[in-house]
């Protein structure tokens, strides 16, 4: 990155710390991160994940994060402020809190954030892990967003500041043809060419359609609470990401993502619990 | 229950509200709940979501419920404040601060919430789940903790107050074999037979040995964030419990938990990101 051109995403997240507020940083949600009529919660968890780091530059790093979404955010001004509760040695556990003006001119907030940052770099590397990448077919052979359903595009300009490319076996849906097993997965890099870093993780672990379309669901699925605990910092290059869910009831649904790096790595976890779809 | 003979639980989780200072708590940390030189963190979110049920009582269950542990408990008084984040129609977002008194006088914080509580009694019952309940023999063909390793027993003044009989395909730990696959599942229920409810699932997340055990790893795994999805009310009964992680790197690991009530429905799903038990 240099100063000249600055990514799509680091404008999308970026902040200015408010004069004589402390904790307090100024940003602009801009409508090339909409989804279905709101700005994606991934995109809102890595500007207050933003506004943590720059508080905390010692501990730059989320390592665990928990958003909890309260009302659908709209293009324009919005406020992060920040609370630091603790300090340790190797974990600052702090809140941060975003806001917009509602229509009528008062506060309303979007989200609420709690979380543990760390350094990511200052890990020893050392990896025991059961966990195995999965597998899919290299990028030039998956499916591009260019391919997507009409009306998906449509109501997500989110996808065209992405390069994604799902795995052909799970993209049933875009054809009429859920597999029902509530699996999504996926090659994953931002259209500009950024490389990944723990920020851009947090938009990965909500980047992707909903896994609901894979349970023939059409339709969005507001957030309720989104965690993301990360687990490396990523090396430069594509990211493969998985979503899955195996239980659908009541109206709620678990989404299961894991984030791959290109090294082979598990960068990130991450589960949320949202509303399904309501029936078309 | 009677108020003639209140369980364990209750009593480990009471709390008066405090004259005149709206949404604070007093409550008492068992030394009964004691594991590995703290209280159990499952029973201080447990705690913390008593206060949040006591507090919008026409949402007083947890649905989503993410707890950051910051300094280990002590057996003696704790304080519990809470904050109204939003009220919305079917979900009260809220904060929850557990604090105790150090040795210096000086209020320590142990614990921080963020919770979305509702009224799952309210629910529809329709699932569409692919998720299948562990497969383990009946309570008694498992393992009770009268067999545990008298290390394990005297460090965890917590299993005297539960029923918790381990699938024995998945304690060779405790013989000095553990299977390395990150798997420990077993029956869980009180030990003076009262019946789960979903604040008393909060405890079951974290009730089990840590995960870790089954690496080959003995010693006790801090936990830093866990978060519980509670998907349905139990029915009275046994519940099962599994445990499980896939990735442990850099002194770090995920513990999954999954439970199950009688019924055979999954009625809560949590994950923990934990600090790995120092080598020995």
């Amino acid at each position: 990155m240099t100063t000249a051109i600055r990514s799509e995403f680091d404008q999308g997240i970026a902040l200015t710390p408010r004069p004589g507020g402390p904790g307090l940083y100024d940003g602009e949600l801009g409508a090339g991160w909409q989804i279905g009529g709101g700005i994606n919660g991934g995109l809102l968890l890595a500007m207050a994940g933003h506004a943590l780091s720059l508080e905390h530059a010692e501990h730059p790093d989320p390592v665990s994060i928990s958003g909890y979404y309260l009302s659908a955010s709209r293009p324009g001004p919005a406020t992060v402020s920040t609370e630091v509760i603790r300090s340790g040695r190797s974990l600052t556990t702090s809140t941060a809190s975003l806001v917009q003006t509602g229509e009528d001119g008062l506060p309303v907030e979007r989200l609420r954030v709690l979380a543990g940052f760390g350094d990511l770099a200052a890990a020893a590397g050392e990896v025991h892990t059961t966990a195995l990448p999965p597998q899919m077919p290299p990028p030039e052979r998956c499916i591009g967003m260019e391919h997507a359903p009409r009306q998906l595009i449509e109501q997500a300009a989110l996808l065209e500041r992405l390069d994604l490319r799902l795995d052909p076996a799970t993209v049933g849906w875009a054809l009429g043809e859920p597999s029902k097993k509530g699996r999504i997965q996926g090659w994953f890099r931002l259209a500009d060419g950024r490389d990944p870093d723990p920020l851009l993780l947090l938009l990965v672990a909500d980047a992707l359609p909903p896994v609901t379309f894979d349970l023939g669901m059409p339709g969005w699925a507001p957030t309720i609470e989104l965690t993301v605990h990360l687990r490396a910092r990523p090396v430069p290059g594509w990211l493969r990401v998985t979503h899955s869910t195996r239980n659908l009831a009541d109206g709620h649904f678990e989404e299961d993502a894991e984030i791959w790096d290109e090294s082979g790595r598990l960068v990130a976890q991450s589960r949320q619990l949202a509303r399904a779809p309501r029936p078309v």
